[in-house]
């Protein structure tokens, strides 16, 4: 991160790369005719973000089979950053993960999502079988789920990525599991470090304050800071309603600028978490021409037409400018992408190990 | 297992060393003037046990700490057979564990038991954080708890024996982690091989046929036969009031007898997993001098003081003699055992490993 003076205002900027979205929520993922995949994306590129993992989970739907694939698939003909899909696992789908396997960039293994959750060791076992070892295997597993997905993970010598931890225990056992040498890695949602059951006791998906203390102290093991369901299931147990499906996703650089402001992290910590990690644990392509331009100063958030638990909050960073492949795209707040540069990278495949030589 | 022919009778004989009960459940093992533990003793020396390897886990009261240790020695005063003791894991008791781990056999963990079960992976982290690698640990975990231990079991590299194991699930997951170089042993209630919940659809402990069937098929995956709390258990769940502590014991040659007779098992399976496993998974001592002589012949099972719901049914092998340290204490069921000859063996240790020679 590159830091430089406004030339317009005599404010700080810090430049950062193109940030990754690890988990991206989009509610009609798999939901013929759903436009939220477009809102997503434009509110994502917006926020600085030039790549979404989107979660196969939706509201209703999620992404389970070649039929859904396809229709998520027509469902992002307009996209403002680059993506790529997953598929979920279920007790029933192993046959129907290998038609998808090259078109989607990782598997990923259900135990909290709303319905569906695949809660048998023996059917995740089935997916390890199965799943081609290149492709990455995400989980949002917890608890002894996560104890198990870990087990297999370590009996198949598979990588695994946990999205979402929220408690004490879970990132305790993720540490535990770094330190014995498991091929392990997390990710923990943006909202879960700012906001706590303090806050909305009414959000149980939320951490206790106990247990973000812990994910504070625990930031080494923390790979990825992710956008996730989160907001949406905070607005949802708040409200009572279902949000629009971008919230969330613009409060991510202000809040973690305002966290780099009080000295909690540095701008590294987040091109590692956002940008540099992402990158290399789910083997993503370079995006060389894309960067996030952040304005360090202090404001207080104001309301706009998506919901924010942060709006009247003190914050100390304003995306100023977003150049998405050597285009600027968002200047000043104002978006000007077209939702025809985003590219499905679902397919992409990581550069084949090196041979060696020849003697 | 050599076999022979009864002089008196012309039967054949089989005869075997001295059995052991990996899993020897005592009603009252640490609670003050229980005779629980003489009475399970005594019938399972007459049953063709010299040792017995006694659950730290009774009716109310469970064996967790020094206090409780002490009290079960105190009840031990009396045994016809060898024993040891096993400390139980909670909770809380991680510092209590240094205190007895050299007077106990094992650790065990409990995840199903009636009250005071360990469910935290991180309180399971903690014992096998400071539990000696040289002991060995035991656990009745099932489903994803036996996914959490066995991960720990993993990640510390260490030997963990899973106790009562009666479902296709669990037996499968047994099978993938020894497949997969885990260090996991396992033992099967002798009750959950003969009787299942179609036979006493009351008792949720019992397999179900199909897990039953799993646990045939899985023959080779299960180290040892045990005896286990399934016949308190099961009579606990058909008749509403507890059962004499030593309940179920002596079904046990009868009944596997009767599986060899039908084809189903060798003699020699019975031995690997009722005396030769048993001895290497938990290091224990020789019993040159015990040893037990079946009859096989073709009987019904008659009443007797001690409910069994093989009463009424045909099997195909007696107890005729048992000798115990060069003592015929058994002969012909009539118990000649003054429970003087059982010591207590939890403090016995494997010999160190052979060092390697000077060069
Ligand atoms: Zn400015
Ligand atoms: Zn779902
Ligand atoms: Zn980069
Ligand atoms: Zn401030
Ligand atoms: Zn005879
Ligand atoms: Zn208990
Ligand atoms: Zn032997
Ligand atoms: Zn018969």
């Amino acid at each position: 991160a590159i830091s430089g003076v406004d030339s317009q205002s005599s404010h700080r900027v810090v430049n950062l790369p193109g940030l990754v979205n690890v988990a991206a929520f989009v509610p009609g993922v798999s939901k013929a005719g759903s436009t939220d995949f477009e809102q997503v994306t434009r509110e994502a590129v917006g926020a600085g973000f030039s790549m979404i993992r989107v979660l196969p989970l939706g509201s209703e739907d999620c992404l389970t089979d070649l039929k859904a694939l396809k229709t998520a698939q027509e469902n992002s003909t307009k996209a403002h950053c680059d993506f790529n899909f997953s598929v979920a696992a279920t007790a029933a789908n192993t046959d129907q993960l290998k038609l998808v396997a090259g078109e989607v960039g990782s598997l990923f293994v259900p135990f909290n999502h709303m319905a569906g959750n695949i809660n048998k060791v023996a059917a995740v076992t089935a997916h390890f079988d199965v799943w081609p070892s290149y492709k990455p295997i995400m989980t949002d597993a917890k608890t002894t789920d996560l104890a198990s997905v870990l087990l297999l993970a370590s009996l198949y010598n598979r990588n695994v990525h946990v999205t979402s931890v929220t408690t004490v225990d879970d990132i305790k056992l993720i540490a535990l599991a770094k330190e014995k040498g498991l091929k392990v890695t997390c990710d923990v949602s943006v909202y879960a470090l700012f906001l706590s059951q303090e806050d909305f006791p009414e959000c149980k998906a939320l951490p206790t304050k106990e247990d973000q203390e812990a994910l504070w102290k625990n930031m080494d093991i923390i790979d990825c800071f992710s956008v996730g369901s989160l907001p949406y299931q905070l607005y949802k147990d708040t409200h009572g309603t279902e949000p629009i499906a971008s919230v969330g996703i613009a409060d991510t650089l202000p809040i973690l600028s305002t966290a780099v402001f009080d000295g909690r992290l540095t701008a590294d910590d987040i091109v590692k978490r956002l940008h540099t990690n992402p990158k290399k644990i789910f083997d993503l392509h370079d995006q060389p021409d894309c960067s996030v331009q952040v304005e360090v100063r202090e404001y207080v958030m104001e309301p706009k037409d998506i919901w924010s638990p942060f709006v009247g909050k003190k914050v100390h960073g304003l995306v100023k400018r977003v150049n998405f492949n050597g285009k600027t795209v968002s200047l000043d707040g104002k978006l000007s992408s077209d939702g025809k540069l985003g590219t499905d990278m679902s397919a992409h495949l990581p550069p084949a190990p090196a041979k060696a030589a020849a003697p």
